[in-house]
């Protein structure tokens, strides 16, 4: 069963881990800034001469940019420390040795930017608005790029009926790979009537049309995590998980073998705990520890 | 197990069953027109006294063009006879007497058109493109128009993002109806190597967004069934579903307690019964007759 952050537990986490890996949206900050004691902690854990790498399943920022956005809010990020989707599905490619194109559905500045930093052509960034309005139309008119031999779709405000028909007709050769950068169904938003689909609802439709499943490169798929222990030679069982969703976050600790801890200041609330004690099917869910927030860490280290 | 048309199931089912149902795309016509002996075979139904209707899930087209596709091939149909999607959303509305605004991903002419006969407002048909470009922008740009009671999704190629927003964020509300047409994967396409995706891949978005399954109205479901036996007083074991498809038309008819017949001039084949035959799970999906194509039952009566 999960445990609240007390003194104790956090006296044993500084002695038997190493490395913290940080969720970005919800934990260490949210629309109105750094939330409460996230920027503390993470500067006490490097004073107290831990390893701390912030990991995203947002697929619409380059490590560049993550590295930028860190420095705003004062948290002391190197490049080779943060784990983004755009930069983990370039990594993925470029290791497997992909030389063919990549028919990309999402954000040029950000998974394009990633692909030409790993010297990998694509194609599909940007509006590509309807045309023709029968299906002979379309049957005639759209033609697909003999080149192209992997479908990555990512977070993109673009998507269009047009993308879904060029994503879906790619895959239909079985060569093709297809890897989406996560499913996350939608994004986290307080305090409005507005609900802002994630990129899962853009991954969906081609998994649908196509009849194929990607290979995900987010969390809670186990990618981010070989390419830091690959680099930083991590020992799963001295990491530790720190994230605001069970599904993703937590999910990816135990795919991966580390511990976890849940916080409260996105999208989970406390009653995402007490469910789950009640359901033993759940219990795989469950993170190790949980506190309100990471001051819930912080207090006592 | 299924069998295979023969001439003594085709007398027994001529003495037996009243109601024949056809399916269009796949089973009457095709992208060249008429298949093969399927006038013939609808012709001679109804000079044998039988009644005839056609039950499409497409929700591209209202029940008058239906009449008159019917009218191009030779058909013989009239607008009570025609089963479309579009049709049923807005008669399933009407009857429950709904009042307040829908909010319509779809074609302006098919679904608009048959809530306007049906008398009921509607708002978002036509192309809605991308209004800025972060969370943000969202969040103040997008107004939600307080009159919105149900959202109601079918095919729609201007399908965009700022639809997604809008029908996820009307759903947030737990008293707003979610209908959707159909959730057809893929529209049936032959020797091309592009692929048509199907409604689904617009209302599965929207349910992922939104944590919300819709009520469907097309088949499987049997709402339009329900239609048909009210205004014609039909008795399901005297009705046969005959389509192109198990997960829609043949499931359709079990659902609804007709007697069922697949036709491979469509999405399936001769290989979809043989996989069915040997795994038990599968037989609930299994078509009680089949043949190549209509002129298969046609031959015999």
């Amino acid at each position: 069963m999960a445990k609240l952050m007390t003194r104790e537990i956090s006296e044993e986490i500084v002695r038997d881990v190493d490395s913290f890996l940080f969720d970005c949206d919800g934990v260490l900050w949210d629309g109105n800034g750094p939330i409460k004691g996230s920027l503390e902690t993470v500067l006490r854990l490097k004073e107290l001469g831990k390893q701390v790498f912030y990991v995203t399943n947002n697929s619409s920022q380059t490590r560049d940019d993550y590295v930028k956005k860190c420095a705003t809010y004062g948290f002391p990020a190197q490049k080779d420390e943060i784990l983004c989707t755009a930069y983990i599905a370039a990594e993925y490619l470029r290791t497997a040795n992909f030389k063919d194109k990549v028919y990309v559905i999402g954000k040029k500045e950000a998974m394009g930017a990633e692909l030409e930093n790993a010297g990998i052509r694509y194609t599909g960034t940007g509006p590509d608005p309807l045309e023709g309005n029968t299906y002979a139309d379309w049957l005639s008119n759209i033609k697909l790029d003999p080149e192209v031999k992997c479908v990555l779709v990512g977070f993109d405000p673009h998507i269009s009926y047009m993308k879904l028909i060029r994503a879906a007709s790619y895959l239909k050769k079985p060569d093709c790979v297809y890897l989406a950068t996560n499913e996350d169904s939608s994004l986290p938003v307080k305090n409005s009537d507005i609900c802002i689909p994630g990129t899962g609802c853009i991954v969906k439709p081609v998994s649908l049309a196509s009849g194929r499943e990607p290979i995900v490169m987010g969390k809670p798929a186990p990618n981010m995590f070989e390419v830091l222990r690959k680099v930083h030679n991590l020992e799963p069982s001295r990491c530790m998980m720190i994230g605001d969703r069970k599904d993703t976050d937590i999910m990816f600790a135990k795919n991966c073998g580390m511990r976890s801890m849940l916080v409260f200041s996105g999208i989970s609330s406390i009653d995402d705990i007490q469910q789950i004690s009640d359901t033993e099917e759940l219990e795989e869910s469950q993170p190790d520890y949980y506190a309100e927030n990471l001051a819930g860490l912080g207090i006592f280290i």
